[in-house]
């Protein structure tokens, strides 16, 4: 890519993004979008102009993300925000010390020498003949055994040192911001009082499972253990209780319409409203809803008689018992009545609970496989759905879009693009297949499992974005080399980096330009809500749920940014400029982010900051990737001292280690130090104990004063379970 | 060898064992002895002569042998001795249902094939020219291709499903009498009340350790913290104490001596009472007591006040929270108030309680690379001693010795010896130098410290007596074909198995009979003991540590038993009648041991059946041994369907695997649901605690009226402590 062509696209991008910050400092003072962009601050019952959102400074946003202290994104937004802030603000100074000293340093040093110019005049093999101001800026530039990469050798050094010292530093603060919350004084926080059992033996005769986990417990804990809550068989039951919310937003729905138009409203009971007989709405509704509340009704009796399964929640008196005995084991055979930290209610995966032991095991190795080989071969089921869907199958399988293909142009346009749009598509689906894959392991939390997703999808962006890239152009070229030297894969790598070194300063420029100023201005769920509002909106429900903004989504945003982080991390020596790309994609991601954070983004679970352990181990593989890559490199500009490496990618090793030994079992569990600070207010264990009962099996909220009937089943339940 | 040879030296063997049986039978017998081979009973308060012994029939401690239970063995011997019998009745159980099926069938399918005889004939290169019958009945007598392969294949299989199936039950069974053991409710077990607390931080100013773990442990076990000790530096209080046990001794004996001759005993002062000045030794002796009594006090002073260390026992007032906090994190920091289950008092080992969380990692992989480069490379520095030992070297450092070499037949001898001597010496020393590295990983219990030793010997004894012995002779062979193909070292280990058949089979039989023969006629201790009551011991004390039996040593043992499984296990198949030798070998090993158990050995420590899953993964570990050496056996056979036992080489990884996952953790820790049970007495908590305090810090054993000064410090501990 030649220079130009670079500062072009820099520069479109640069000017999107001002467009749209222009946009949001208009929008977001408009009153009618105020629930789009203030959202958080309207559920937690704040004043959303409050402060100086509304005066004439249109950039007192940036005061006020800078102004804000972790305590409030602790408040606001939870722990787990505050923990993906310290992930930026690390990775912003790891960018930002190693910039420090690199930039004046390697630039001059690569600007003055002139490898490339040599190359290209005798014609060297290696050159690809795009030669740019940039690349003279790059390691690319430097002859080989030149002594001038000792500085390039040490600048390594400098950035792994950084990295060490940052990450250290940043484990440690979020150990301490993890234990402050989980000894909060303030708050009852239901988990707290509570484990998960599973793999539950069946009950001696004559005992139900529940009369049998009570027993259980209380012979161990006689003093503390307040009581147990089976796990039940809900799929049926919750069906029937969904389609009850359903029936009871659409009767709310069809009496809001009659209230605005006097008109009784009348729909079709067939498929999608749109055939079938035509009723009056709100009789229809009122009378399915009656007719699902006696189901409902029927079902909790069996449901809490006959479904009860094979796993509960135990719930104790104080917060020291809970965490003793999450960490402890109960039954001598391994396999019987693990425990393990309650998760919140609205975290708890109720229908994996009673996977069993081993079949969790053999769940997850199963899925890591199933995993390796979607990273690894993607492209084959890709290819093979582009074979299937060439043009001349789809028009056998549809005839009736013969005559719309035999146009020529729409012809070459599906023609060239239908692999792609196989590859987009698959692409889109991939997060949500990922965290299919992951709860399919079994694992007992939604938290849980967007970790394992995160993690999965980072090994596939970095595997294919960065590896897949960087290695497709020049495989060819070097498939000769390879087939010499099958091991050379690193040295491979590692010489084709610094040819692409252009085309990922601009990805990463693009991704902080146009996707934070998407982010920032909320264009898109702007226009999203006010097309709902106008035209199906008919109740303050149906108002609300179009504007909720849901959580962050860790399970995508995280994976993301790290692959920035590893091509920040893989370039930062070879071609420096990119640091300051870095810098820019996690500044800029700090202070937008922040600004969601406080006014946007509701937090749909909180896990105390597990997320961090995750992180870290990632940007140290990140940081491990880098060293190997540098190695290669340095190996093929043939300086012999490269192998001074092999120390530092040991201490990489190491480092990694001492941390997880360190402090990875403060993530995993409760300490006790931590749990046994006391409270204000004595805990209202009833209130806790019905935190955990499902929806389908417990009162409704809000107005249900006509569904008694259901109420009463809670209270059904509680004596059960009293019992 | 040949055939006659091998008869004959099986023939010498049994010999010896008859003797030794009835020496046995004879001596046992005779009143003088009885200290000798029942001091087990003695020591438990037991008549000797008990049931039959002295009966006519001189047979008759076969019979209560089998009459035994294992209750009690228990009872007499402790779980750990039950636990090793069922090490022995498991590995009997495989080998003899293994010689059901194998010997019928595989034998004579050897014996009608003629692959040696036609090789001989046609002078193949691998065959070694030593025929002989019981090559005949090996499976190098298989033609290669044959189709009788097919039985050794499955044979193979069948020893797999029988090892399994044993093991499993086996597991189990230890698992249960773990659990009786520690769910007993007739005694109280002092290690069940307390916990090991190490890497204590520094306490804040102004409070003593002891008070900063005590305020620790309050907060968090409000209810049940009973009181806290905390370790002291012992080193120099422990040196004033032995000191004074052995003046106590030796004035006991100068006691003993003047009553029965009414001379006043003397001795001289200086080294070894050979030189210095003449005193009288019971003033002497008296006038050192009383010196080292007023040190001992001193010093007790300073050790409490000055000496606490960075680790403290912490005692509990029931057994469940014990158990509960043993297994919880207490910190948020891992490296900080790390804890685990509390050793037995006699097994701590005191002095690495000190030793730091990080330090241990390091010390801990430190050592493995030591042990691995003594398995591997043990044979340099003997080659060196050997090398620097030699005549003319000796002869230079001491001179004195040059007379008695220059006489040639002891020259020559030497000349011919010193390799082995050194050898030897080295063997010799292997155990207690295998048991120092183990005791310096920083392991805070004898029990675990043994475990560690005698894993390492089995590694060692492994490769180089088996292995080692194996391949030697083939090993400049196959030297050439080992360059061409540089991984077949399996293959190569494969074919050089049936030569060594012989040799092995003539080694367990030796193993078993001069082994167990003296084993159970215990003469070197008989020998010994008579020796030092007539010409050494004066009192009675002295005679009881002339007597002392010590305990069953695991350290070598075990590992000694798992040479030979590993070594019955890979030639099972190959030469089926190595299996009569191990029936027989782990066959009389039950009974003498038996025997041995229940009338001489005394347990040192008790670690509930902790050595067993030591025991199982070993022989997990010489099961897959033997399925890589008939994988490479077969293949050198030629035999396309050995690539069938690559499922089964994956099923023994997941079998060991599974039962980790299943029991390990219940080894491990105490579950509670064992813990939880009742005791019939309330614990006498004060006795628990003291039976913490060190010897040295505490109350003298025995006859100490004169000593109340050293019994005082114990109080001044226990007011220390309590406060």
């Amino acid at each position: 890519m030649e220079f130009e062509s670079f500062l072009v696209s820099l520069g479109t991008s640069a000017v999107i993004f001002v467009v749209l910050m222009l946009l949001f400092t208009w929008l977001s003072r408009r009153p009618g979008n105020v629930s789009v962009y203030y959202p958080n601050r309207i559920l937690k019952g704040m004043d959303p102009w409050e402060g100086s959102s509304l005066t004439r400074n249109p950039f007192a946003w940036i005061r006020e993300a800078f102004t804000s202290t972790e305590q409030d994104v602790v408040k606001l937004s939870g722990v787990d925000t505050a923990v993906y802030f310290v992930f930026l603000s690390t990775v912003l100074g790891i960018f930002a010390l190693s910039a420090l000293l690199l930039l004046p340093t390697l630039l001059p040093l690569s600007a003055t020498d002139n490898s490339l110019k040599t190359s290209r005049n005798v014609t060297d093999t290696t050159s690809n003949g795009t030669f740019s101001q940039l690349d003279n800026l790059s390691m690319a530039n430097i002859t080989r055994r030149s002594s001038r990469l000792w500085a390039f050798l040490g600048a390594v050094y400098w950035v792994s040192v950084v990295t060490y010292f940052m990450l250290w530093k940043a484990y440690k603060h979020v150990a301490a911001l993890r234990a402050e919350a989980l000894m909060s004084s303030e708050e009852v926080l239901p988990e707290q009082y509570a484990i998960l059992v599973r793999d539950i033996p069946s009950p001696p005769n004559g005992e139900t499972q529940k009369e049998f986990v009570d027993s259980y417990f209380r012979e161990i804990y006689p003093e503390t253990f307040y009581r147990s809550l089976v796990v039940t068989e809900n799929s049926k039951i919750n069906k029937i209780w969904e389609n009850l919310e359903g029936y009871k937003k659409k009767l709310a729905r069809a009496e809001a319409v009659f209230a605005a138009t006097s008109n009784r409203p009348m729909n079709k009971t067939g498929l999608l409203g749109l055939v079938g007989e035509r009723v009056d709405s709100i009789d229809y509704y009122t009378k399915l809803i009656n007719e699902s509340v006696a189901k409902l009704e029927a079902e909790q009796r069996t449901v809490l008689a006959e479904k009860q399964q094979t796993a509960a929640v135990v719930f104790f008196t104080d917060r020291v018992t809970a965490a003793l005995a999450a960490q402890s084991l109960h039954c001598q055979m391994v396999d019987k009545w693990t425990v393990t930290e309650a998760p919140e209610p609205r975290q708890l995966i109720w229908e994996n609970l009673k996977i069993k032991f081993f079949s969790r095991i053999v769940r997850q190795y199963l899925i890591y496989f199933l995993v390796a080989i979607t990273i690894l071969f993607y492209m084959i089921p890709i290819a093979f759905v582009s074979a299937i869907t060439t043009l001349g199958n789809l028009q056998k399988a549809l005839p009736f879009i013969k005559p719309i293909v035999e146009i020529a142009f729409i012809r070459t346009i599906l023609q060239s693009y239908l692999p792609q749009i196989a590859l987009i598509v698959f692409l889109a689906m991939l997060p949500k297949f990922l965290m299919f894959l992951s709860k399919s392991e079994g694992i007992p939390s939604q938290s849980h499992a967007i970790r394992a997703a995160s993690g999965k999808y980072f090994y596939f962006s970095v595997l294919n974005v960065f590896i897949g890239v960087t290695l497709a152009g020049s495989l060819f070229d070097n498939l000769k080399a390879l087939e010499t030297k099958p091991n050379s894969i690193v040295t491979v790598l590692a010489t084709s980096l610094p040819k692409n070194a252009t085309f990922f300063l601009t990805y990463v420029a693009l991704k902080f330009f146009v996707g934070y100023g998407l982010e920032l201005s909320r264009i898109i769920p702007l226009i999203i809500f006010h097309l709902k509002k106008k035209y199906l909106c008919k109740t303050e429900a149906e108002v609300k749920e179009a504007w909720y903004p849901g959580d962050l989504s860790y399970a995508t945003r995280v994976p993301s940014d790290m692959l920035i982080l590893t091509i920040t991390f893989c370039y930062s020596v070879i071609a420096p400029l990119i640091l300051v790309f870095g810098v820019i994609y996690f500044g800029l991601g700090w202070l937008i982010l922040r600004n969601q954070a406080l006014k946007v983004y509701v937090p749909s679970y909180e896990s105390y900051g597990r997320m961090w352990p995750h992180i870290h181990t990632r940007i140290l593989a990140a940081l491990f990737l880098f060293q190997l890559v540098m190695f290669g490199y340095l190996g093929a500009k043939l300086f012999v001292w490269a192998t001074l490496l092999v120390p530092l990618i040991f201490i990489s090793l190491i480092f990694g280690y001492v941390c997880r030994q360190k402090f990875y079992k403060g993530f995993e569990h409760t300490a006790l130090e931590v749990a046994c600070r006391g409270l204000k207010q004595r805990p209202d264990l009833e209130e806790v104990f019905r935190a955990y009962i499902p929806h389908s099996l417990s009162t409704h909220k809000g107005d249900d004063h006509q569904f008694k009937g259901a109420m009463s089943r809670y209270q059904d339940y509680a004596a059960i379970s009293a019992a």
